[in-house]
């Protein structure tokens, strides 16, 4: 089982960052699995989003929906900003050669102001998501949110009984050296699955720069395989097996 | 606001490791909070907790009463077998000059077999606690649960609020080098509190040869201090403000 992680540079505009996912995802072909960061379409500012959100059927749904049929891959959307009856989603698109397989709406809204680090608001643009995202994919029953999402133990450990959770993401500089590493590996001990985070690469000259370090960490809470900072397609291969194995080794499913 | 992890050597005789943990916790007056090992009282076997079992009032007690009042510290005071009708607990009690504060039992049983590696079976022998269990104390509001507990977020969430979260615990060589720091670093972040792990000192000519490492957390999930494999008191000092103030920073009190 492979998957590939396009950590992909975003362009201010969304034609030219769809091609050049394009040619990225291309590259990627043979992978089972492909997953794109967070608004791979778009740059992460308040502005942009209202700018460039089109619903569910547009264009970056066209796009989804090619890169399956040209890879045979199931892909993970990234998130772009989804518009539904005046409101703007976060919304992640899992489409295979068959079409769209799921729908994940951000259900946590960054909503951070940390002293000295990073600021912003989410939901002076978007609503929230209402629950998890589960599907059944390559790697099996899998599940799917989008970057703050991860955050939230309680929401994570709904999905309980996935093999794998993908996480389109974009930590800042603020909150990746703190807490990127940490959040993969924890949730994948919590759920005993892999967990696998896709982050755009960094810009220093955008609005907000992302820590990029994709990541992928295997249902013992190791760390596979983990990008750097720039434009990378981070690809890893792994076995879904392995995570019915650790729930038989260290049994965590029954919490009080 | 000092707190005292005492990571004591355990013998074989019940009276010998009262007296010896006596000792340390005298060494460790001043502090505000000390803390004693999962099952400091005797060594970790099945066979040695059907042995030493007592009930709430037995020597145990009376010896955790008296360290509270000899110290005016709160004591968070390791486990015990706990006697109950019949039944036998893995108990947590938390005393001050007033008696006791609270009584956590393990909620989660440690039934684990990794291969080649650790295998228990802590349900040969105990009954499993209902439920977390917080109470007040110098650092505010605070929780307390033992060891394999922490491995269960959807259970540790039910303590959000709480300042500070200890934990007497017993991790070993298999678990420990895999997932000790990783667990008190996750459950700071997903709690947005402080962590405490005591641990007895590693002998590794006991039944089970415990890791040691005792362990404090901040509320960012940064290391404050660990101590080695041996007998160590490890005092650290925190402020439990800080757990407000990064509440407040990186809101996450509110999963759907």
């Amino acid at each position: 089982m492979k998957v590939s992680l396009i950590q992909m540079s975003v362009a201010p505009d969304k034609a030219v960052s769809l091609r050049h996912a394009g040619e990225l995802v291309k590259s990627a072909a043979g992978a089972d699995i492909i997953m794109l960061p967070e608004m791979f379409c778009c740059p992460y500012s308040t502005e942009s989003f209202g700018r460039n959100a089109e619903p569910v059927g547009g264009p970056v749904t066209q796009t989804l929906l090619d890169f399956a049929r040209e890879t045979g891959a199931v892909v993970i959307g990234g998130s772009f900003p989804e518009s539904d009856g005046g409101r703007i989603y976060n919304t992640c698109l899992v489409t295979d050669a068959g079409g769209i397989l799921a729908r994940h709406r951000k259900a946590h809204l960054f909503d951070i102001d940390v002293r000295g680090g990073q600021r912003f608001r989410e939901s002076d643009t978007f609503t929230a998501g209402s629950g998890p995202t589960v599907f059944s994919g390559p790697a099996g029953k899998s599940g799917v949110c989008v970057c703050f999402d991860v955050r939230f133990p309680e929401f994570i450990c709904k999905m309980r009984g996935v093999n794998a959770l993908f996480v389109p993401a974009a930590f800042n500089m603020t909150t990746g050296p703190l807490h990127w590493e940490l959040l993969f590996r924890a949730r994948a001990v919590d759920l005993q699955a892999f967990t696998f985070g896709c982050a755009p690469a960094r810009d220093e000259r955008g609005p907000y720069v992302s820590y990029g370090n994709s990541i992928a960490v295997s249902p013992w809470g190791r760390v596979i395989a983990r990008a750097g900072a720039g434009e990378e397609v981070l690809t890893v291969e792994f076995d879904p097996e392995e995570a019915l194995s650790v729930r038989r080794q260290i049994p965590v499913g029954n919490p009080v």
